[in-house]
């Protein structure tokens, strides 16, 4: 990478943790334009050489800090080399540290997701079939522990609506307990998902 | 019901038929108010009499066409008095032939939940519980059928996910066969859930 190269990547991730930083603090809503420009020291017209709206910033900061996760999770899972049940075990108790230290952060970009769903149909359908690749790859490469009658693609659409119902309640509801939730799922997926090992 | 209240029970059913009649030739979309009073030869004045906007009457519509269908197979199940595999077959082919017949109005509608759910955060709420009330009350009545380690209410939120999951993924993508997905999600929940004849 060349200087230029670099100096517009340090503004790029400037802007972008301005962003997190102003939406942790004010939520997505406050972190308008103004005031990111304002915190990054930069002129709105050169906001704009880097993004071509406000919007696109925040779907990246989704990918990168929520989506992404789906992809690191089943990486760090496959690359164990242990077998699914722990694989599984592992990427639900993950999941449950990272709720349970869930900041304002998380929940406003999983909201801000959610609300964009409609009006932007064909990104939230990207989002859906990359969480859909990352669980199918986990299960394909597991597909001799699954039960003879369900299928990788299965599996995996089967684990993202669960997640993603799960995660949605959450938003919704104060209440909610996602940390057992997710457990009370992982003790589930394990036992209808896995073939049994034989001294059963 | 007096005179009075029958004419204006007959009004609403003129303007729900004709705005659904509107949706299944021109889509949501052309179910403006001017189209609805136009057909239902109602002035506008008189439509804001019966429902405070058009999204309000949108909302009736996808409650009666859509929603009440889970309470209708639930209550259809239990009515039968036959064992959850069967409760459940009954309900998983219903819901088959259900979208095996749908035409451009269910999906319409089902789209215009969808879409509605970030602007009206409380009415989709509502509708996610509604769902979750009725198959929470399915598993309840069918509990000793029921693996040891599951709950009713966990039953039911994980019926839920699965079935708006796959309900999504349907919307998003013409080439997605339903049925099928139906079918194997059916197969899936009666061998997770029931506790297995003590024959076997």
């Amino acid at each position: 990478m060349g200087r230029r190269e670099r100096k517009k990547q340090a503004v790029r991730d400037k802007i972008s943790e301005e962003t997190i930083a102003l939406i942790r603090r004010q939520g997505v809503d406050g972190a308008t334009v103004e005031a990111i420009c304002e915190r990054a020291d930069i002129a709105k017209k050169t906001f704009y050489n880097y993004y071509g709206s406000r919007h696109e910033l925040m779907i990246e900061i989704c990918d990168s800090k929520i989506l992404v996760l789906n992809q690191e999770l089943v990486e760090a899972a496959l690359g164990s080399g242990k077998p699914l049940e722990e694989q599984l075990t592992f990427m639900f108790d993950q999941m449950k540290s990272n709720y349970t230290h869930a900041d304002h952060l998380e929940k406003e970009l999983i909201d801000y997701m959610v609300c964009n769903f409609p009006n932007h149909r064909s990104q939230g359908v990207n989002q859906l079939n990359f969480m859909n690749k990352w669980y199918t790859r986990l299960y394909e490469h597991n597909v001799a522990r699954l039960k003879p009658s369900l299928t990788p693609d299965f599996c995996a659409e089967v684990t993202v609506a669960m997640v993603n119902g799960l995660t949605l309640n959450w938003l919704n509801d104060e209440q909610y307990n996602i940390e057992d939730r997710l457990d009370k799922l992982k003790c589930y997926l394990i036992d209808s998902f896995l073939v049994k090992p034989v001294m059963e």
